[in-house]
């Protein structure tokens, strides 16, 4: 990297916040994928201003700048591109308010999104968006990549909660956006183009989201289905039953088997499916609700249903679905894993096209997901040092991505495009349509340099 | 208007779906204000081929194109423009598919909100939005509107519900965005570009709505305060006692002694506020609920509380809410209704704001509104045959405005900006943040035919 360019980021931010140090070049290196490179640089930023000198410099220098705050992410989005500054956000993690009489809260992009959680609760509130990697990741990051989880149907994605943002742009430019209302229409809705936008468009220095109250009780059944089909018609039976689950959690019988395997928990192995349901509300309401679930559940065609009663049991049932990563993590080297969403109605459709793609390919795929979102990790078994074997698992994650969209799906759900997908985008989005997004990043970072190579296609 | 744009829209669409009779140019002057302007034609068409072909021929031409459902609109959106193409989408007015197994219905622009509604409760789901025009109103306005209605801190606003769109840009191109899915984050989210753009940047020829399950039951209480403050508190209070309410309508001194000289209802208008509180769910549970919030508004210093208890009471206690309008219309020859949204704990200092106002420019001015998401209508009382009033009405309306603003809320909550609040538009949203929303419309609508003159300054 240019020596002026390195010079300036000293004297704007101070040594302390700037760093060349091969450890730190190799720590910031990584996402939650196998993708890596080193960044030349590694910014800390602590305010807006700092993130308003490091993007003024980078633009006039064209440097690209890749921000980041936990990199948990599953895409490559935080990865950095080769001489790039790595825009590490991790250190901006106040906590700048939490209004009761507002129900909101104020927050720096680098707060731990289970902290927020936490801050939320102490108040008798909730924040109800729970991505799998909430002890680790950041607001900021959920904002970039508009992060999901398990209880999207009842309570939607990151990008439903959040009222306003402030954004700085390439070249330092700030934008806020929004408010603390939840009715505003001045003006067009630009931070919703943030929003999911993995750091294309600008970079996220404070977020504003409103909070709800919080359930008084929540209460989980878990149903074994001997066909995978009748667990996912089960799921619109509760809803036809006027219930909202707060979350419906498959597990196809690869997933179970492996957590079997590894945990021994005595779930039925000869099964197509693990359903697991909760529901959350009023603590009388939730009792009466899990028993319709219950019902629903047996008359769509359940086998060995448990049915918690009380907190401690359903804690016990959860105990299935929080070991299905480090289960699978057991059954090869390594794996990579899809995150597609199709309609609901046509999910066992999409399930029978991965055995299809599996047995085409020679691979294993196994599938869990949040079905009442329509959204499936479909995840292939894999080793990568047989190279062989890694150009069937590219055709094979192709050929997923080819059938969710023929199904009226997506890509991806909720884990983004990162680098991985990225050339595969224009299976699902047309390409009038991608020239518009195109046409919406050129206006946005005219020199290219907001993590570029990700997000859209070359 | 140029005949050869004349004879190319009869020639593509055909003369039925063409109309420059006098009687048509003057039935499409007009939307739900006082604004007024003729177009010089009228295209009906029904199917988004049609809508192609006029952006087409209009774009080509550099012709005005003003969109319009039923204009029941309150800023002057709908309005047509001099020299325009009048854009008549009511007669797309199919309900496409209504689907049990995915809860989503598909419609075109031109449904009534209320026959969605109905034909998604017909299927034992639920459409929220509800704005108070929700009998001739059409969804393609409430998508152009991003409307509200008195659901929304319970249900959100009419974009929490879209899911996709299909979408025609000036020139006739067509982007479909979104699809049927909760999660989807492939490319940006341009479709909320779109919803609240009140036709500037294209025409939405189909969209797709997200439903859910219709709740069992709704009841209502109606309480005096005399003090308006503790109105405002005693929302904040229902929500910390972990309810959230369907609606919580205010209604001011003012409103209610206009409703009672019209409907004789027997409310006390020796308070400052009357506040209709409704919650939904299920049907035991709304019961235990209704109690809590009776409780609640005791608590917070309301007096004169009626509790209803049963379907029947709860209407009794709507028939004040209903009446606001046309008791607001009998007070005086003219109105102008403003609609701010102001953080929910600024509401007493709002409506302070407003008297003050009031007092200051020798007007009467009421106010009523949604306070659980700090939407306020407060209302000019005027007569547009008195031009040195209409001075001082205009001088008290910036007014609001700035009071919004200065206290942290928006320009509009749910009606829009039009042409009636164009101008003020600099008051709300920074002059930084209005060239990238400039930069926006002249990305989708590069010759400035969609609907200009409004929704941006000039």
């Amino acid at each position: 990297m240019n020596k002026t360019v390195l010079a300036e980021l000293r004297q704007t931010l101070g040594d302390g916040r700037v760093s060349t140090a091969p450890e730190d070049l190799a720590a910031y290196a990584y996402d939650g994928t196998w993708a890596e490179m080193r960044p030349d640089v590694v910014v800390h930023p602590q305010e807006t201003a700092q993130v308003i000198a490091v993007l003024r410099i980078a633009d006039a220098a064209r440097v690209p700048v890749v921000p980041r705050g936990s990199a948990t992410g599953l895409a490559g989005g935080a990865v950095p591109v080769e001489g790039s500054i790595c825009l590490n956000l991790a250190r901006m993690n106040r906590i700048l308010e939490v209004s009761v009489p507002d129900t909101v809260a104020v927050v720096q992009p680098g707060v731990i999104t289970q902290d927020l959680q936490r801050a939320a609760e102490r108040l008798g509130f909730f924040y109800p968006p729970d991505p799998a990697s909430v002890y680790q990741c950041t607001i900021g990051g959920n904002v970039a990549t508009n992060a999901g989880g398990p209880r999207c149907l009842k309570y939607g994605v990151t990008g439903d909660y959040v009222l306003g943002l402030e954004v700085v742009l390439a070249g330092g430019h700030v934008l806020r956006l929004g408010g603390r209302t939840i009715k505003d229409v001045a003006g067009y809705d630009l931070k919703r183009l943030f929003i999911g936008s993995e750091g294309t468009l600008g970079v996220v220095t404070e977020i504003t989201v409103r909070l709800i109250p919080k359930p008084a009780a929540q209460l989980t059944a878990l149903a074994a289905f001997p066909r995978l089909a009748d667990a996912c018609a089960a799921v619109g039976n509760i809803l036809q039953a006027g219930i909202v689950p707060l979350v419906t959690e498959l597990m196809d019988q690869g997933t179970t088997r492996a957590i079997e395997d590894f945990k021994h928990l005595g779930l039925p192995t000869d099964v197509e499916a693990l359903l697991l349901v909760a529901v959350d509300g009023d603590a009388d309401l939730v009792q009466r609700e899990i028993a319709v679930v219950a019902d629903v559940l047996k008359r769509s065609g359940a086998r060995d249903l448990r049915h918690a009663r009380t907190a401690e049991e359903s804690e016990a049932l959860w105990e299935a679905r929080r070991n299905v990563s480090p289960a699978i993590a057991r059954l090869a080297r390594n794996k990579l894993g899809e995150d597609i969403a199709v309609p609901r109605s046509r999910i066992p459709e999409m399930v029978a096209r991965l055995g299809e793609i599996g047995r085409a390919h020679d691979l294993r795929i196994i599938v869990y997901g949040h079905i009442g979102d329509g959204n499936l990790h479909p995840t292939i078994l894999c080793d990568r040092r047989d190279a062989a074997m890694m150009g069937r698992v590219a055709k094979a994650a192709e050929s997923v991505l080819e059938a969710a969209v023929s199904l009226g799906g997506t890509l991806t759900g909720e884990h983004g495009i990162g680098i991985f997908k990225r050339e595969h985008v224009p299976l699902g989005i047309d390409g009038n349509v991608l020239a518009w997004m195109a046409g919406v990043k050129a206006l946005f970072d005219p020199n290219g340099i907001m993590n570029p190579g990700k997000k859209l296609p070359g």
